[in-house]
């Protein structure tokens, strides 16, 4: 193999290829990245057997062929090099690398150890036309999802897709981020799976890096594939039956509140400095004021009110600060609408004139 | 107690002394804050019983008094105030706050069980003019000191005051780093002393938020006081002998190199990524040019060229690229002094043009 190409180009493939790539001991190859030429192209391409990505880049093909390489090495060194040509040459078991006055030799692996990442010949169940969008969706969603695996079907994002729109979901039983995104070519049949968080992450991470274009989602027995050209992500799905979480989303509301959401905010942060061991902070609503309250036996106490537009009974129900802070960093609009009901039952946070984004909470039971 | 402040000062103090507080559970009162009143303004101290901070800011007393509160909850609480008129009172055992809607009532303990900071009556053994020069000139020392106390001496910074200067000198035994600072009005006899490591990165972090003021040093039989105005910083000294590091210093060269710095520091850092396990990376000095490489058995190697002024006989050196790239982050010209000798003799990095500054850094010996 002999390529000659862009700093630039090259470094960018690498950066989104690269962060799957995590030390492995039994299987020391996985600490590598491929790097092949396909079709007069370099194509690069890592997996941590879960999740696989391949990127390609374009170069003068001066020979085909194909190695593996530490990615970490190989990375840090393309990312250190002026932004001038490289040329990338096998010799033997090693690649030489040449640019002006820098040069190095790095040990590879063959690239027939690889471990082959999985094509996905299926037809687009879905096309996102604007990628940015789509990763705020994600965004708003994924950090909902519970963070440890002990109910591994509550892990993952849930996609449902219908002819009319895709709905995202994210939850650990505690809160719920529900997104809709309204697009007129999904499915005839409905179909819904659960893609593991991590892979998420890694989406919302490649579309950061290469925003603007068109993806497209195909499906297959056990896998997805996000396809945004010249950027390909991988990866096994989540088995397992999501929760019927529409049940719990409350469809009326004794109390009803619209509220600032950045001095919400504040209050909720304020407050929480003097919650308890549980992170509970009390919230009363009540005569055209929300009042924050947490007290904490060691600490000591605190009080804050906040001018609010309510509707309904008067209401005081705890909350984990924590989950009330991640839902209210997700609600991109400048008012809040919160809804409530009797003690114990789920509460409801959405941004004011947008009902494509829905976050449930739990209250923390009182006595 | 009882005192009306603005939020913004009283976040000034507490921000600067909340520092050195740390979390201590054989001596709770440690984790606090005093708050009293003295002439007329507010102080706030703190103390881990090597290093002491005072610091005064001004308000309106409407009753004097004392109490020590947690200093994470009142600094975190205070930060996150609107910058208005704060009013703290003691009521009982506890710190009342008041600030626009927001009220928090704080557990606190006597103030009488608070340790004392030792007061130094002695007069100033020098002025700094400026304490943002100062400032810098600590953080071009400190990172040469000993990082660990296994030699109590060397893990602090080294003062050495006569008539016309200051020297301030780190070094951990592998590399030296030399800061002179003239002013005619240093002490009439030669004095030194050594300050430990952490109350010089206290002080840099107080003179980054408070540049620009005079600073006193003043010397007590144990201890050192850096008298700010309205905050004083006062330590422990080290005690011990400090090595005789001036024979260590070469007075002459048989290789001189003039180099641009951040191309310098470029091809250390990528030469670096090649390094084996003992950091080394090789520097050979010839034919104007200075030659970099590294290799790692199970890595790879590398190579790359810089043009250089160069005087005297060709070199070949080995040394760790951690103190490399220490030293030459601490030059701040755009052109380095390499001084050479023979292989495992002390090589020398300095500003082009700015004798105030030295680093001396050990070769690895090679075989």
């Amino acid at each position: 193999m002999k390529i000659i190409c862009l700093q630039e180009n090259l470094k960018t493939s690498l950066n989104i290829a690269q962060n799957v790539v995590s030390r492995n001991l039994t299987l020391p190859i996985l600490n590598n990245v491929l790097l092949e030429t396909e079709n007069g192209r370099l194509k690069v391409s890592s997996t941590n057997l879960e999740i696989g990505i391949n990127t390609w880049t374009s170069g003068k093909i001066e020979k085909t062929g194909a190695i593996t390489c530490p990615a970490k090495t190989l990375t840090t060194f393309i990312n250190s090099l002026p932004n001038k040509k490289i040329e990338l040459e096998v010799k033997g078991d090693n690649l030489s690398i040449k640019c002006e006055t820098f040069k190095a030799s790095i040990k590879g692996l063959p690239a027939d150890d690889f471990p082959l990442i999985p094509k996905l010949k299926e037809r687009p169940i879905f096309s996102f036309k604007n990628n940015e969008i789509f990763k705020n969706d994600l965004a708003q969603v994924i950090g909902a999802a519970a963070a440890s695996e002990s109910r591994p079907e509550i892990s993952g994002i849930f996609f449902s897709l219908d002819k009319e729109a895709v709905k995202i979901v994210g939850t650990d039983g505690f809160r719920l981020a529900e997104k809709t995104i309204r697009q007129n070519n999904g499915p005839a049949s409905p179909l819904s799976f659960i893609v593991p968080q991590r892979t998420i992450q890694e989406l919302i991470r490649i579309l950061s890096e290469k925003g603007g274009q068109e993806m497209n989602m195909v499906l297959g027995s056990s896998q997805i594939l996000f396809d945004m050209g010249d950027v390909q992500l991988i990866s096994r799905l989540i088995d397992g039956q999501y929760p019927d979480y529409q049940q719990i989303i409350p469809k009326g509301f004794e109390t009803k509140a619209t509220v600032l959401k950045d001095e919400f905010t504040n209050n909720v942060r304020i407050a929480s400095i003097f919650s308890s061991k549980v992170n509970d902070i009390q919230l009363t609503l009540k005569d055209s004021k929300i009042e924050f309250s947490a007290q904490d036996a060691d600490l000591g106490e605190n009080k804050s009110q906040l001018e609010a537009q309510i509707q309904g009974k008067g209401v005081q129900m705890s909350f984990n600060f924590r989950y009330l802070l991640d839902g209210l960093s997700n609600i991109p609009t400048k008012q809040v609408f919160v809804g409530l009901n009797a003690e114990n039952s789920p509460a409801i946070l959405k941004p004011v004139g947008d009902d494509s984004f829905l976050y449930v909470i739990m209250p923390i039971k009182t006595a």
